[in-house]
């Protein structure tokens, strides 16, 4: 539940490396038109219906432009609202403005990972089942969008191909069947969760006999998601994927599956819409 | 018209990035399950109507998993295409399985924003106006991203900060109006291009005093923008931005404005649909 | 089993790293007493009994400083010997000498904590407890140590604090005791190993009624690891830690605990005795 | 004497690279089980006889994961004592457990070469003899190694490649000889210490002879030590190297020789013993 | 006007890099000899006539040897004098002394680059010209060589490749001309300067033809500087490169081009003369 | 002899950081001109007297924009000569482009240190003295400039703080003397040569009884040095410092100072004077 203080290091090196990008050998513009020493305090307004998340993140780009900027978060990360305001922040004008432009960027995109998230959750409120996200992500911002996703609602599978195991057509083929595979992977990674892809009944039970704990059912009709969730009967999870949209994921989820994994959570959300009015300070100290 | 030798070590480093999140400490999937020597064939294969961009990460990608793959583009990048084969990879089958998915991310997202761009393009085909990006991008992927809407038949607008000077209210506000924003900008950076940011028609003939080569008419409506256009003359050149949606683009290319900058071509473009298919090889060498 | 493909980007960092760290600005012996264009060849000897492992490391220190080196790996990694040839490098002999030390520090080291381990897994071969390593490792080298122990016949616990679930004594506290804090971990990360500590009979049943499939009986006696085992009786999997050494630790194995976690593995292994001999040839080419 | 100041930047480095290994994308049992706002207080203490060595870097890693947190050091470093508190550390609970290991990995493991070095320098204490380190120590780890040589009462020899000339039996065959060797060094280093090894009482001519400062006795016998430091009567500064071990050093530094180095110091250094207990702090501000 | 804000993480970097190359593993000097607790005060001079620039890279050295020393500035930066205190800094002796080159080698280059500027500027100073830099900047500083230009009274060209396009000789040959390179570029790069050298007069006509907003006159006599700038008739920006010393830039600037672009003022400008003195406090405290 | 090889990853690093700088997000003119698949032959030539040195990270320029390109020295570095070819490479044309101020700013500036270092050391060349270089370097490029020197004729003093003990007047007045000081240096270490700045002649006694086996006498009249000199009597090295330029150091090598360390060879040293020039090939490959 803090999970600020543990992607420190992380946030500020995607900040970083994104001020960098924008920034570059410095803003032109500000050089050009803002005097030293001006004031200036930034408001951060949400415009349109969704789930705010990204502060820490808008945070570390406000103190690594000015240190001594002071940052007020004016909304509860996580939870949905129509619009309202976002985050204040008193500091150097020109600081304000290098900043705005990568700020603006991290919140929007990742409020809209986890505002997507939170449709597709409302979307199965009524079922038991889990939305989940994949590995479809966007290269270099993999764990700020899977933080995003908790924020919607959603839980996470898993990081990277380093921390589950996670049984594919061809991993079955090479290694001689689902049910080989898994033995294989049980010896292997005692200590990570196992998952095999079954593709009909026969992998189902196969799968099972050699102790699967959950089962990956994928590109399957609904009527071949409630038939394989009724085989398994309980004696492993269960998770669909693909072909996952917002218009058909109640009907999936009313199969009866525990999870469902969604792509498009973090490869396909648009950006949830902000915007930051600059005020400048009367007195500006030199 | 060679861009990739240029950004070579951009893309390594994204890459390198990108699939130390993905494969982390190992993929304990393929460890466990695909034996040593094991040779495949990767096909990426576009499943939905779209431009494909992004073949140089893909290529690092399979690169900097086994530097001995074969790898084979089948595909134009920049062009229109109701689907069709990508690309092909000869290599050693654990390699090919774990760049899968970042190879993937890449191209669905490159992808996905050089089709937007070209749907935008397309809807402002019949006018003389320029679609333009912005610096609302994914933070760590800008250059990339710039490069796709190259390839989606957009232009580029400023990289960064540093790359061109726009004036907006708040500048021209520190600076003592448009006017002397101009005046500022024009000393302080002779070799980059100054755009000013107009609301009426006053600020307009004092932007034009000052000499501005470029006037940002930014939210105004399709009306305003014609008038705006209008009163310029041909003095400068002139940029709407604000509000354009694929639905109303086309409007505001007819008022006249010689370029339309739209956000949602990096913030908000949907991955593009693809596939990878693993073909083993029969006889696998030692 | 090709762990080598996937951990390249790792292991040259780490080689780079420790480069860097030797060689700093130059070899001022090499550079003072060694002609130009003068060859060599360079074979690795081990001295002692015990498995080798870490030969991509030790390739690509050679890599490093002699692209063009032709390297020769004389030993199968994994397998006890009481000595024997490691490898072989014909090259540059100013390069050779430069990455001597580096190549032995890796190699020694490395190939000391698959030693270690082989001797922890010997003294309990006649048992079915499976030797797992710990978080116990160097700062900067886990991956490859972990790599080291599976080739030393031990299997690996998680990688660090973003892999499975550990929830010790301190955590159960706060969460409101370990039932509470299985449950609690359980609906956080529905794709990741839980494991729960227990330190008596009350706390194995809450933890086992919560659903914690694996239990960590830390400190115990082997009485009382032996009548911890009997009453989980297969509800869940078992693991013993702390206090366990090579004369411990197959007695510990009989109390039929499946996992026994041993820091010594990678915070106390001594190095493995190797050695490099430099053989010049005779005609250096210019 | 104030080591600290000119390492931060490296330590720094160390610590970040350490915890971004264990920490990756976040503590997932932390996240789970402590509520947000827990502080706690956490107290390091010794559990066997040595020196302790590292605060700085544990102070860095608490630092990182809590900037706020109190550190108070609890020990001198460099003396030897039985056992006792080390340090006492209040801050945010989760970070501090997500610190804890990390801390203790890089504290265990100097304060464990420290250790070794100071049974070392006890076993010579009767004798003129100054024990040195070498270049065998952990990848990325040699400076704060060489400081915990520092702390247990060693001394340091050469840091790397660069800043010492080492000519060792084949550099002398590729430069014509020793004695051709040492003064093509005097020539290219003139401000460099420059050491040879010699094998014979010719050698040791030829090498004094071209002004060599010391010379390298290396796995020599005990009567072939007291030869060779007779033979060079003070012309030169001498060091014994190979085959030390804390049974021989005695007898070695009895020779006379006024340097021996130990390449255990690094390579072979079991970590101290130290645990970490942790207290939480009844009323938890917001 | 707040330069030093926007590069921050810049002058970070290279501190950071600059300190790391001095230091290394430490200070052995300041080890041996200055007692833990010694405080401080640095005062650096200027001792010879010119500019002082690169007090934020000063005092960025100063802070990350001792983050709690203070750091006042002595001087404007910008203004010419003959002399003069520079800055002075209060904190730990032995920081301050490894502290010390890298400060005085960022202040004395980036110093010696503003100086050699303003003389160039003052050499002109009676003639409409600006004196620019070039590329031709020591790898690693070109950000920081470019903000000296301008403390000197200079102005900047393009940063790169990047934020501007010139289109030499070699790049209209392969276009098919000056004319059609430049129509290339603008429909390229429309928000990017487009400058195009030109070799006579049929080359002006060409490229005024096709929009070019500047033209560069490389290598050409004065007669030929005036004949050109004569026959563009205030049609473009005009710009002399190549031989221009401060012997001849007045007479190049008299014949009426608006920009000089001078690469000696990066690449050989001589060190400003700087010293550094430091008293010691009488009480130091432990 | 071979010291290209040991500096790999350093030159690797200068060069993938200068050419970030230069080229950033792509070379716009080179985008905009060249047809892809152009090949090209850049021959950089010497249009000054002087000595080349830095072919080895010229070679690594063109090395990272092209891989395939075919790099062939034309000059023997360290040599002088009135001017001539000095490489000639082969390959894509956009790339070669991208490359060419790059490796022309390395090659420059470094050829600059060497052939400065070569006039003192020939204004030096009928008395015994050595040149020296010092810390005064640019930032970030030491190694390189140091390589220079010694390819100028020169010798290199330490790299560091880390590689010597050099007792300057502040080290002395904090340890209670120059002779406490250089008997603190020795014991703290004892593999580093020592080396203290004396003022007078009792200075100098106090330091060669506690056994400095180098003397610093910085700032003094070549009357001064004289009598110092004669003092010392071949008991220590001698080394003058501070006030060297072209016309004095003949006269203060005359004194018979061993060595004389000269700040401005690598402070000051104006770039050699090369240029570039281009051929296309006429039939290009696609």
């Amino acid at each position: 539940m803090t999970p600020e203080a543990v992607d420190r290091a992380l946030v500020r090196e995607i900040v970083t490396r994104a001020l960098a990008e924008d920034v570059g050998t410095g803003d032109v513009t500000t050089a050009a038109t803002v005097p030293a020493g001006t004031r200036a305090t930034a408001r951060v307004r949400q415009k349109a219906p969704g789930v705010i998340f990204g502060l820490a993140a808008a945070r570390e780009v406000f103190r690594q432009t000015d240190p001594a900027a002071r940052f007020q978060p004016l909304v509860e990360e996580g939870v949905w609202r129509p619009d309202g305001p976002v985050l204040e922040v008193c500091g150097d004008a020109a600081a304000l403005l290098v900043a705005e432009r990568t700020a603006l960027n991290l919140l929007g995109h990742l409020s809209g990972v986890a505002t997507l998230t939170a449709r597709y959750v409302q979307a199965v409120h009524d079922t038991g089942a889990t939305i989940l996200d994949t590995r479809k992500t966007t290269p270099g911002l993999r764990a700020l969008e899977k933080a995003a996703v908790l924020a919607g609602g959603g839980a996470n599978h898993r990081s990277g191909l380093f921390d589950a195991v996670l049984i594919k057509e061809n991993h079955a083929a090479m290694a001689g069947g689902v049910g080989a595979a898994v033995t294989a992977a049980r010896a292997h990674t005692p200590s990570l969760l196992i998952e095999a892809e079954v593709r009909d009944g026969a992998e189902i039970e196969e799968a099972l006999a050699a102790g699967a704990p959950r089962l990956l059912l994928d590109n399957m009709s609904v009527d071949e998601l409630r038939a394989a969730v009724a085989q398994v009967g309980g004696r492993a999870q269960t998770e669909a994927s693909g072909g996952v949209t917002l218009d058909t994921v109640g009907e999936i989820a009313r199969t009866g599956v525990q999870f469902i994994s969604v792509g498009a959570l973090t490869h396909s959300a648009p950006a949830l819409d902000l915007s930051l009015l600059l005020t400048l300070e009367k007195d500006a100290p030199p």
